[in-house]
Parts: C-alpha cells; sequence; structure tokens
C-alpha cells in the first residue's frame, strides 16, 4: 500500500452507475486531496467518465472487469458465481491490503455476503452489524444493526453494543458515550427474552462507555443515547420508518406552502432559512452505512443516491480508515476477552 | 343496557386523570349526543368536576370506587389485585352488556390483561391486537399489532391480517382494503421465517379484502396499503420511531422559522396555514388504539393525553361500537373457519 490512502470502489454498483460513482469520488476527492481511488467495473463505461475529470484520473487507477452484481441477486448465488464482479474485487483489495476501505452502493445482501467471507469479522465478534447515523434533537446517534441480522442473540446484541460504543469514542470522540437498547418500554419486564438478557448482561460487564438501558423508538429521534443497539429486523424497519415519516413531513409542508397566496410568499421570504432546513435534513447527508466488525473497512452506499450522496459515503469510509476504529475494537474486545466477559472465548483467541 | 350507547370511561386512568376524563367526556358529549357516560372511579374527585359540566352530569352515573390501577403496575399483579379498580370495572360493564364499550388512559399493559381475562377473544382468535391510525401521504392507514403480543406466531399475524381488513371495511367503509405484512424487503427471501410462512398463507387463503405482500418501513407513511400487519415488538418501534421523527422535525421547523427575521415574517404570513397543518399532524387525532379480537370494544387512550385527545379515544369507540365490527369479524371467521383456512378449528368453535 502506499503512502495515500487507497479506496477501493464498486463502480458498477447503485442505481445511477458508474456515472455518479465517478462524480462523486470527484466530489470527494476536492474533500480528502491526499486519497487515491482504485475503481472495479467496465473500463469502457469508466475510462470516458474520468476523462472528464482529470484530477481525479491522476489519482485513479481503473481495474477492468464485466461481471457485475445485479440489484436483485441472491447473497449466496452472488457470493458463489461473482467472483470476478466489481463488487468482489473491489473487496479482494481491501483483503490484499491494496485498498484501506471498499464503497459500494450495489445489493446490500451480497456485499455484506461476500464482505463477511472474505474479510472474516474481528476477534470477538460472532456477526458483523450495519451502522448508521441518525439525525436527532441533539444532533446525531448511531444505530446498529440496521439490516445485516435479521434475529440477533443475547452474544450478538452485546458485542453490537461494544461496537457501538467503541465507535461513538473513536470516529465521533465522545468520551463516554451513552448506549441504548431498543424496546418497547423503558421497564426490565418487557420485550423478548434476548433483548431483557442482553440488557442484564450489558449491566454487569465492564463497557468502554455507559449502558444507559432500554429506549424506545421516540428516543432514536430525541437523542437520548448516542448509540442504540437493536436487531437487524427491528433497526431496518426504524430506519425506514423514520425516512418515510421524514417524507411526508417535507411533503406536508410543501402542500402547506402552496396551499395560499399568504403561505407562498411567506415561504419566499423564509426560503433562504428553509434551504438551510433542506440541507440540514438532506438523507444524502446521513448517505453511507458502515459495516462493523469486519476486518477490514466496508461501507455501502444508498442504492438510488447520487454523486453528492456517494461523496458522503466515501468520507464515512475515510473516517473510518483515518481512525483505526478496527483496531481499537480489536484492543477493545481483547482487554473484555480477558476477564471472560465474552463467553465466545472460541472466537476471540482466533 | 338502555337505548342510548352507553360508555364506560375508567376516570382514574391517565397522567392528568380524573380531569381530563371529565372534560374530554363533555367534549365527545357535544359530538354525540345520544351517549351516555358510566364513570368508574373516586366519586369525591370526579362529582365536583362534573358540577362543572352540567350537561354531562346529565347523562353521566358516577360507580364510586377509590381503587385504581397505578400507571407502572405489573399485568399480572393488576390482573390479580384490581378486581375492585375503576379499570376492572369499567371493562366488567362491558362484559355485563351494561357499557357497549370500555376507554382507559391508564396501564396499556394491565388493561389488555385485564380485556382478555374478562372479554376474552372472538372465536377464531388466539390473541388480540393493538391497533391505531397512522396518518399517510394518501390519507390514513391502520397498523396492528402496536404492542399486544412481543412475540407472534403465522396464526397470529394471519388472524391480524383479517382482522385489520375486516377493520378496514367495517369502520373505514373500503370496499376492498389492501393488507400489507411489514418486512425488511419486498422480496420473498427477505424477513423471518414466521411472516414468510404467513405471507405464503395469505396469498393462498380466501381474503376479505386483498394481500398485497411485503412492505417495508417507508411504505407506512406513504400509504401503500390500508394495512399493515406486524408483530407487536415491530410495530411498537414503528409507532414511536413515526412519532419521534414527527417531533423532531416539528422542532426543526420550529428553529427555522426563528433563525432570522425574514424566516419570522416568512411565518407570520403562513401562519393560518401551518395552523391548519398542525391541526393535520396533532397527534391527538390519532389518540385512541383499539383491542381488536376481543368480545367487546376496549379504547386504550395515550396515558399522558389531554380532554381533546381523550374525546378522540371516545369517537374510536363510539366508532367500533356503533358500526359493529366484532360482530363482522365473527361472521368473517365463521365463514372463513367453514373451509378449514384457519388451522385454529378449536378455537373457532369455541
Amino acid at each position: 500500500m502506499s503512502q495515500r490512502l487507497t479506496i477501493a470502489l464498486d463502480a458498477m454498483g447503485g442505481d445511477h452507475a458508474p456515472d455518479m460513482v465517478v462524480a462523486g469520488a470527484d466530489l470527494a476527492r476536492e474533500r480528502f486531496p491526499d486519497v487515491q481511488y482504485l475503481m472495479y467495473g467496465d473500463s469502457a463505461r469508466i475510462e470516458p467518465l474520468l476523462s472528464k475529470h482529470p484530477a481525479l484520473k491522476a489519482v485513479t487507477q481503473i481495474v477492468h472487469t464485466t461481471d457485475a452484481i445485479a440489484g436483485d441477486a441472491k447473497p449466496s448465488v452472488a457470493l458463489r458465481t461473482g467472483r470476478q464482479s466489481s463488487m468482489r474485487l473491489a473487496i479482494d483489495a481491501v483483503a490484499s491490503g491494496q485498498a484501506a476501505c471498499v464503497v459500494s452502493a450495489g445489493n446490500t445482501g451480497a456485499l455484506m455476503a461476500m464482505a463477511k467471507f472474505v474479510l472474516k469479522t474481528l476477534p470477538g465478534i460472532d456477526r458483523p452489524a450495519i451502522a448508521s447515523f441518525f439525525p436527532t434533537e441533539r444532533g446525531e446517534s448511531v444505530m446498529l444493526d440496521l439490516g445485516a441480522n435479521t434475529e440477533c442473540t443475547t452474544d450478538n446484541l452485546v458485542q453490537f453494543a461494544l461496537m457501538g460504543s467503541v465507535f461513538a469514542r473513536t470516529v465521533l470522540g465522545l468520551v463516554e458515550p451513552t448506549v441504548g437498547l431498543l424496546n418497547i418500554g423503558s421497564e426490565e419486564v418487557k420485550g423478548h427474552e434476548t433483548i431483557r438478557t442482553a440488557a442484564a448482561r450489558l449491566k454487569e460487564m465492564p463497557f468502554p462507555g455507559r449502558f444507559y438501558g432500554f429506549v424506545e423508538g421516540t428516543d432514536i429521534a430525541a437523542g437520548t443515547t448516542d448509540v442504540i443497539v437493536t436487531d437487524g429486523f427491528t433497526g431496518n424497519v426504524a430506519l425506514k420508518t423514520a425516512e418515510g415519516t421524514a417524507k411526508l413531513y417535507a411533503e406536508f409542508l410543501r402542500r402547506t406552502f402552496q396551499s395560499s397566496l399568504m403561505a407562498k410568499l411567506g415561504y419566499l421570504l423564509a426560503r433562504s432559512a428553509f434551504t438551510k432546513l433542506k440541507q440540514r435534513a438532506d438523507p444524502r447527508r446521513y448517505n453511507g452505512a458502515m459495516f462493523l466488525g469486519l476486518r477490514g473497512v466496508c461501507v455501502k452506499s444508498h442504492g438510488g443516491t447520487d454523486a453528492i450522496g456517494f461523496a458522503n459515503a466515501i468520507g464515512v469510509a475515510v473516517n473510518l480508515a483515518v481512525n483505526g476504529f478496527n483496531d481499537k475494537i480489536k484492543d477493545e474486545m481483547h482487554s473484555l476477552g480477558g476477564d471472560n466477559s465474552l463467553p465466545d472465548t472460541k472466537a476471540a483467541a482466533v
């Protein structure tokens, strides 16, 4: 690996690939001038796009492949038949040390299956989780898992809590992040057996941060805790419900400003303030879901995003790579493994 | 039971009881002049409040009891020790036929446990579900279960889908309501085994309405289907996540209008339009969660609501009682039970 940070990009993943991948990388280049790129995909399509961005072209190497993973491919099929796909080759680059991280806007399930297979999980982590930032009344929170694990054991949830806390310390720079476990009430009698046991364990074990206890759906947007831990099914539903609700209220707002002449005039006066709000609430700002728990940095961009969103996903990858999040997780798991707080000592010893 | 519709009210349930119960009933009285009330609770506290509303007093009978269920009481304890509580006596009134429905803003778990024990479930329904309306881009949808059943079997989900569909036909007046099953993707390979099996069953069985298939979190606010079916854990998280997100955007909106002089002036011009939006998005409008699947109408009001919200919950109860929803469910289950579409023929034969 060279002195400069190298990022592997799946140039063929996403609804608007490869155009938005190249345009997004060019936006990211302005923000991170010391980064260089490996772009995996069809050079006949990437080359002409790159030619329009000479500064990006100077720091980019195309690795040609015509194979790409379809958006609706089953993860198991993608894993078996996609060894020469742009997605797989980009992940391989992280495994071989050629790149510090990989970013793809392609099929989430396939990306997770391949990343798990190629990169393997970190010591002490049984299963990786998908994490992302959420806007809150207090700023931003991190939630995981957002869909990698439909069903979770107590061990999984405890490990997610640890990873989330280390993430908040390493990447967000919080000294003592608070971690909440998503439930349907704050009382200890509520919820599944699995999360009640996880809460009991988290309360007793040494923890890098502060375990807050149970939080509810309303606490996500309120920003009650810095980190919210849940299984991938619930997390995915919560993420998409929040997205849908935000979209609904943006639509209500639009209709309201259109509903009368006075309201239209009011909008003209308030427009610059609303432009700021729009930027603040722009879903592209929160693009870039992190796969935590792997021996390598892998970031998933929203499939339908544009260049601005994809550039943000690259920013998330840079952030994770530069802050050495994976090393911190390893250290943390190692120190916890030493006093047998983690049951899975076999995995921790790998 | 008299000619007039009688509603049993738990006068002691909720953060602001009994004041908001009496004030809410008085608001409901204006909307439903033919309704009369049985108010269960401490007459020494209710009587002076009622005296301020002579028109309500004329159609209300107080049933005195000093026992009330605490907001944090465990459902099993409430069930065992609360036989003389205002909540229990109000439910008993529905069982004995004295009242057509019961409304309480008290402890949800206790209310569900007591209602299930006293009223029993309808033939063919193993477990009741909590349902509520959601604002959507198209109007309103109904979602269930919102928290009665933390874990659900395939049978439960299939029954919830049937109840939701009959509800949409009976109470919302839709001819062929669409019903979606909440999942983390629209593909058939995604999600828990339980919901995949439920979807397969719903696709094949005769169904009062149209089974749409899987929906995702974003579909709730989009209004993709008229009814959304999920387990009580996921539904509760989705409900509260949507509430929290709506609150966050209202706060963003408030800050935006306060952020500059121009924005403040803009608000003054658009104010009347925003007053309408506020009414449209007012959570009190959606107050009143329905317990579906019981042999009697039971409505749960939000514990922290005020008189306006409680009056809406009474409105929901009136709507259910007047439309004979429970009879329709019985008919529907009976017709389905006849061709063995439902596996639980024992329950259906009760």
